[in-house]
């Protein structure tokens, strides 16, 4: 994504998002399900670095795994680039811990932009206090061998019934994820940015009492020259 | 119902008024699985006004379809009558929104009581913030025609499981969300009114000691006697 | 547990006890999907005491039923020692209640330690407020006559998918509840507290922008005798 | 249950039981998401006897569980009378067997009426070619050991949502099973009796082409005296 | 439908007619998780007629209801015209019977073409039997004022999350069921019997040894020439 | 494997072999909700080949992608080699197809020993008819580019909630599918040869009317005397 376009993702909600993505006949690409550990966090963005768990063969997932440095789980939270969000495939299944607050520690000293799993984390109040946004579906004590073998690092993956592919970009606010794929990433924050200045309009005029009906979406012409006057008073 | 009712569904809790329709045989008119985007809002009252959503078939749910003023989704909105509760049948279903800031504002607005979906509301934290009790099952991004298409206004639907008749007074509190159908709001209302005082007095016994044996429900005389005076010192 | 247990088991986190009976081969003690709903409160330690529903049949469910002292429901709370936390088997349904706020009053001024459901309870906006912990899926305001009827005090029990016996040591935290069996509780804190202390330093060290590997586990000699050095400074 | 109260019992249908007993405030006595493994046979009837099962354990779970001769699954099929119904209470887990063909032909050979779960058999092939009747909700090959613990015998029970107390009346048919109260059980057959005689004339009556308006329920008095014209004719 | 469009969804599948939907953008018409009581039928095909059911409220289903020849669900089976297929909303809920084999023998003799419920028939091995076809979940003894009151005929509605209009053009095989919207149904016919030729002149190839690729699509000319010839052959 | 191990996999069955595994400690390689769509088929035994769906981003799953010879699901049917099974990871969601009829008859002709989806196949009618073993959750009539998008041929994945590895070996009977790690194939297939012996004897005692307490296990020493002798005679 160009530069400009992480900061005007930090200013659109996951909502419009969504909505500029249908506008394109993308339907699937909301994270669902997963609910941030801190709703008071900024925007979560940052490209898609991804991490695949399959279910958990018992005699592979010891606890003695940990010690061999290659182990993917460690290797991600090690590799996954600054800037970028780790999103990890949990199948959905929360039973078991996808990462807890030593790696997830760990992902934000090293600068990473933000952790999604489709499972949950453990240690989450502690995860929660952390300066890295991180969402989840439920929190999940048992360790990860317990149920997940990381396996694949950086390929494609599903969270959340979400296509996740590496690079795509990922935002995330108060109420949830959007996957948009890399090649849309510009227009779409492009469109969002304008699409939100139109809602703030709309929300000023509803708030005022003014009906939704002609003004959202403007079918009365008045409406479309009230909000390019709105626009000049605002600077936006 | 009477204007009293209103006020004294105010003063009791969604439990209690589930135990009144307990006893009449009624064990369905909970709402299953939505809770409060604010909890600490006073209790929402209102009679029910209904929408309701069925699958959406992708031709006829194109972002256009909106420009329509007719639509029933944007319709509802308007005729929602101040005071009333518009209750939406989602089909249980929260992956995508079942309605978004600007028309919860504009319910706010025309003075409607609250808003019920058994699905999900897009820009759920800005809804949080409005002064208008809303519940839900889960934030849910996606608009509303990704998956629901508005189909009628103001018929008999379920919700979260339960039946909802136009004009059945729906209350909700911290916990969730209760249906009393029509006819039995005024009766339900004062006897949940005469139950919260039993159980206001219970609870203060209880944290000064007593055994809830014989005192819920109060099968000692001496607690129905104790029970009468703390009536009458407390006024209620 | 011995006396020294209990203390202990109150500054450990319940997913650092998970990983400790994960390695002995104990991988479902988690009770899944329930939360405080007080997340802030200390944590929550006693020996299981149970109470177990069945589905209720509607004859044998009337409100008249509470009138019966010797009612499982109303004897568990009264029964239930001072410091266990009573366990409640409602086969993982919420959709009624499992107890409401003066049951669970009359539990805190009996000096009960917590107390956990697999279903919801009513009231819980007052049970939050209460100050004994408290664990369910979610709400539920129905009275638990209309899908729960209370069978059998104190018997072995599923939670949550865990298994449950009767003197298990029940740990609580802001994330969750693990069941340790409890012929292990002593060595499980024993080492729980071990294990605190190395994942204390081990934070420590990330936060200070060390890498995970060598360090977690310490694989790297250096690190071990950084801990050793680190737990005598910090007299732990 | 009386002695023609069984023969009576084989004649008639699950769903004629149920309305049975949804007139006298019973509406949950269908175990909910069972089906027979060989649909062909008669209907099982007899009194319930009952297993039930907690989440395993696994350091009690072991193969060499099954060396004690009181393991109280093997006692349970050692235990179960002649003609009685054994009743299973898997918590509706099916991803572990309840009981595999060995035990199985071993209640065909005691005598015993039938054997139902709701979680899964193992074997389950060679069950429906017993000459015993089996329900399950789908096969599980893994032992039982897995996930179950076989825990209590002849107690009250949960199956399929269902509350089943032992001594209470179980029929199945080639659509499910229903409980029948221990108490009721006399009653309800002779009615279901009654009603299925009516049911056959009306189906009569409806391939011959008559409207089901007036003649289910019978409304227009002509169809009662055409019903009690049928009966004499029918000798029923 | 034009006459020629019955006919020709007598001979292709439901499988091809959700190809031919997809691409045209439809990609929900599918009903989800129904299946025909007696797969070795031959294909259903008609107009679908609707019947709505809400979540019941005991008091207005008593099992007098059906004394009103009015009640919605037996006026439904009176009222659907002969040809069409009665399609059920039972909101996806098979805990009680849509309809039992009274009513399905009554749409029988009256000239339906079939019927389909998202939940589940009563008498379900007796409706096996007859000669209309009919769909569902699973069987499902309890009578339909257990859980569901019939409150709509013939209005828009959801079955197996598929929108149904009145008047779509609903077919059925062994496999399932598939929507089709009405305005498409004579030329998604017509495109289905050409597919269906192709896919037969495929499978012919396949077993006869050759690779799908180039062959399925028909990216090799050659294959689209042996198609032509095929075709002439087979007189398709 | 060994070439003996492939000819004993087919006289075992899976249930079997899940106890043969669970005394190894591994309880999660039962593919869980999966089932024949011909449960009359012998055995199918194979080495596994897999491939992996992930969410279908719309843009990338429209009906030219077949078109692609390179198409992942197209190559890994006719890379799959000869005598091992097929094995999809299609995320549990039988919402729409993993594969149909002619790719599975190209399977069958390059003679693959059989197919295993978590989700469903589209022309499942014809699919059952063919010789080769096929299972799947339920039918699945959509275009798997509906919801599926083919992403890996043969890396690990998910099955059912298994974990299959390339070159497990794959079991299926009428009961179910079972994953055995490559390297305990030979050893636990002639384990499963031994149990079947005894389970074998086992149950002709018990049809012969013989207690199953000190024969199943054998605490009597006369019973493994007993089976012994049987093994002689039965030439096993």
């Amino acid at each position: 994504m160009k530069p400009d376009t992480r900061t005007q993702l930090t200013t659109v909600s996951v909502a419009t998002l969504c909505t500029a993505l249908f506008k394109r006949g993308l339907r699937r690409q909301f994270i669902q399900d997963v609910h941030p550990l801190d709703p008071g966090k900024p925007n979560m963005v940052g490209e898609a670095f991804t991490l695949r768990y399959m279910p958990a063969r018992e005699d592979l997932n010891t606890i003695d795994v940990f010690k061999d440095r290659a182990h993917p789980q460690r290797k991600a939270v090690e590799d996954c680039p600054p800037g970028a969000v780790l999103v990890i495939d949990s199948r959905g299944d929360a039973r078991a811990a996808s990462a807890g607050s030593i790696l997830v520690a760990r992902l934000m000293v090293r600068g990473v932009a933000g952790v999604v799993t489709d499972g949950g984390f453990r240690d989450s109040p502690e995860i929660a206090k952390l300066a890295i946004p991180a969402y989840h579906r439920r929190p999940a004590a048992p360790t990860n061998l317990t149920l997940h073998q990381a396996i694949e690092i950086n390929g494609p993956i599903g969270c959340g019934d979400a296509p996740v592919f590496p690079g795509d970009v990922i935002v995330g606010d108060g109420e949830g994820v959007v996957v948009i794929p890399a090649h849309l990433a510009d227009e779409v924050a492009a469109e969002a940015v304008e699409m939100t200045a139109f809602e703030d309009f709309v929300q000023e005029r509803v708030m005022a009492g003014q009906s939704i009906l002609g003004l959202y979406p403007p079918t009365d012409e008045a409406n479309k020259v009230a909000f390019e006057a709105w626009r000049k008073v605002q600077g936006r």
